[in-house]
């Protein structure tokens, strides 16, 4: 991993001063010329870091003046609230998960001028150029490559490249347990069919992914939603909780990093008791790792299969989210369950095409592509900010948001009183597409939450989207105090 | 669709005088002066049509003479045995077919000098260039397709191009009900899991191809295997008892043009009393139609759907043993599952990669496709004869052989005693691969039977092959009657 660049570590130095307090609101920052004399940078350097740090909110310049410390506007969202682990949990299988996803998402499908529903970030935060040359170079170079049967075992290539990229998240693996699936959601449903049954019931996060719970619908199971936190992912204590209270529970599935939709990272030592956790209960853990290359830092967060001793941790994951959103490929390590998860590939799909296999593994074994993450992850840390500073800008008063440490949406909560449907069809009307919380639980728990995809760069366009927003919110907080006064 | 060339004419007048005995074997053919002279046709015409009988097998230059009628050598094989239809049935589940195939799949893994084991022709057959060039074209075109996220619902241009093409085989549809899959195998998951569960019995073709045993056993599903013969396909008096002796049977599975192994085609006649006997029985029928274009003639065979009139048929179809073995893509229409399939293949794997799909769509819709498909008929069909001449001259009496009308492979019995898995083993200690007959069953019924592949150009070395081929086939009859005797 490449150091981060010399204006950063000098912004990090002045954010941790002002994070501190030491320096305070409407304090002045040193003149760019005694931060050159001070740290011994350049005047570019100096100035990079200035401006750096105005982007992200912290700094306003004022004519003549220089630099002064502000507060971001985000500030003053509150942090979305804990859940109670103790919540009364009741094994859900709803079916109608997927007909309610379907019907928002059918109605989302018409081209909308601005669309924060999307779970990636916008085409060009991908190196689509990098990506298009390398299919015209491989397709000279395997030219029988599209009318070829698709060698047995799936792309060998491709499988060495995701067990090396495995060691990055503390994973040790060999290319030939390597199971190269249609994106993660394949994976999931591999997953699942081997260690549970139709009825049988599924511990998951809540909120959670509806395209998790559109799978557990599918295949019949019920899914048991566990109180998980804004910050530090699923209550190990309401698992447990769970475990003790129900004896069918077949499997827990996890987003460690980066939950979708929370945002949340799992600290080492939760991923840890988890495993052990589900080990002592001899419960398997199926653990979705598609966004963690996305948090925020140099390093990526190690995943729970790393404290996996005993192979009852399933992990799956893919690249669509940090790569190419339009490659279907996603993977996973079976674990116990290796072998029949191959039968159940094998027999479900068979092998991926190789063509795109083949442009991710070049991708992957290249420099380019730890260049492109870190390009991707800067990117997104200033959408997000942005966006967060809109919304606090824009939002009526009891709105909350815990800033995720990484990823491509926010999670916004509204006043309790704002229906997401009311919101998603109010912005509808304007052209706006957003995700309402309602899609990510089988209960109405989270029907006044939205998720928000910041992947998009944020334009004035964008900014006056969040402003219709926000007045829509506005109106249906008044409207509802009014019915219920 | 074009008309044959006029030397094809005229060989199929002379091939008709010479099956009806008009020419007797040994008899002299008119001279090519003659010909031109009788038909009104060129020098080269003339010649065109000898030299393709010659190839055929139906004819034989003598230096000086001209020449004269000889009856193909593979006219001495017997046709394979009708099968009875009151075979004693009993549905089965199989738990072990994976492992059979696996370990057969495993062994064959390794490079070989002749793979007879193929289920698509040489990659030299499909139009390689055409596709590489659309593929590079198509990126130059859409430069964001690769990192942009999918279009919710599949790509409409291939789902256009599909429900056009579904005309020729008698299925008039629209692009929103066409179902874009990984392969017929995620099209055949699908259908099963939308009409059946876990313990179901399903009636299937037998022999059948090993691929739909395998869906079966990994969804829990039994197979109960229908008599079929090598001609006129499933059994309908076989099916019938069968559905009155058991009340359970969930759906009805067939493949009724190019069956794999058998190569057998069903008449219209037999394809349209089976739609009526499921629909009066109320049994889903699952038509799998992924050869039907490898046919010979001009015309594609009507699809069974063609007759269905309450959407008791799910039709299955993929483009990868007529257009590319390189691209993952199956198609289905879901008749009256269609929502419940659509949930399930959004479910299981979203929508498949776009590049491949427009690929096929603009290669679909041009008439590119049609030429293709008539070279590949023809390439196919010199292969099949000369791979049945072959057979004829090298292996043993009491080989039995009917000549499939299309398609990529030949369905060899072998005298009843040589086991297909020994063939299969002495086989690739030579350097060749066969498709054993235990793998098309989940008795053993079928451990006589070789598959083998006629999509390879037929060289020399093939030819040395199937002597090979021939001499272990000898040698186990001879080895096997010195045991038993």
């Amino acid at each position: 991993m490449q150091a981060p660049t010399l204006y950063r570590q000098l912004a990090e130095h002045y954010l941790s001063a002002i994070r501190h307090g030491t320096l305070a609101t409407g304090d002045r920052m040193p003149s760019v010329r005694k931060l050159m004399q001070l740290h011994e940078v350049s005047l570019s350097t100096a100035l990079q870091m200035c401006r750096y740090l105005e982007a992200e909110g912290w700094l306003e310049a004022r004519p003549r003046s220089g630099y002064f410390v502000r507060q971001p506007r985000r500030i003053r969202l509150a942090p979305a609230l804990e859940p109670k682990p103790a919540t009364v949990i009741d094994p859900a299988q709803f079916v109608g998960i997927h007909e309610r996803v379907s019907s928002i998402i059918a109605q989302g499908q018409r081209p909308v001028k601005i669309n924060l529903a999307r779970a990636t970030g916008a085409p060009d935060l991908y190196p689509h150029k990098q990506l298009r040359q390398l299919a015209s170079s491989l397709l000279r170079q395997y030219p029988l490559l599209l009318t070829k049967a698709i060698s047995p075992g799936g792309n060998r290539d491709l499988k060495s490249a995701l067990a090396k990229r495995a060691l990055d998240v503390g994973i040790s693996t060999s290319a030939d347990e390597v199971i190269v699936t249609n994106g993660c959601i394949e994976a999931l449903n591999l997953a699942l069919r081997a260690v549970a049954h139709a009825g049988d019931v599924i511990a998951v996060e809540s909120p959670t992914f509806y395209g998790l719970l559109q799978v557990l619908e599918s295949l019949g199971m019920k899914a048991l939603e566990i109180p998980t936190s804004p910050s530090t992912g699923i209550s190990l204590e309401a698992l447990e909780l769970a475990m003790q209270t129900y004896d069918n529970i077949k499997a827990v599935v996890v987003v460690p990093h980066l939950q979708n939709p929370l945002g949340s990272i799992m600290p080492d030592s939760h991923k840890q008791r988890l495993v052990t956790l589900c080990e002592a209960k001899n419960i398997p853990l199926i653990e979705d790792d598609s966004y963690s290359a996305l948090a925020n830092g140099d390093k990526i967060p190690t995943a729970a299969k790393h404290w996996d001793q005993t192979g009852n941790v399933i992990y799956c994951a893919s690249l669509h989210k940090i790569l190419a959103p339009g490659l279907r490929l996603g993977w996973m390590l079976g674990g116990r369950w290796q072998a029949r998860i191959s039968m159940f590939k094998y027999a479900q799909t068979r092998y991926n095409e190789e063509l795109s296999q083949l442009i991710a593994a070049t991708f992957l074994q290249s420099s380019s592509y730890d260049r492109h993450l870190r390009k991707l992850r800067t990117t997104l840390t200033q959408q997000r900010e942005k966006m967060a500073e809109g919304i606090a800008t824009y939002f009526p008063e009891g709105t909350r948001l815990t800033m995720p440490d990484g990823g491509v949406s926010v999670w916004v909560e509204m006043p309790p009183q704002v229906s997401s449907r009311a919101v998603f069809d109010a912005a509808l009307r304007q052209d706006i597409l957003v995700s309402p919380g309602l899609l990510y639980s089988n209960s109405n728990r989270f029907d006044h939450f939205l998720r928000l995809n910041c992947g998009t760069h944020y334009s004035h366009e964008l900014e006056e989207a969040l402003g219709v927003l926000g007045r829509i919110v506005l109106d249906l907080a008044r409207i509802k105090k009014v019915a219920s006064a």
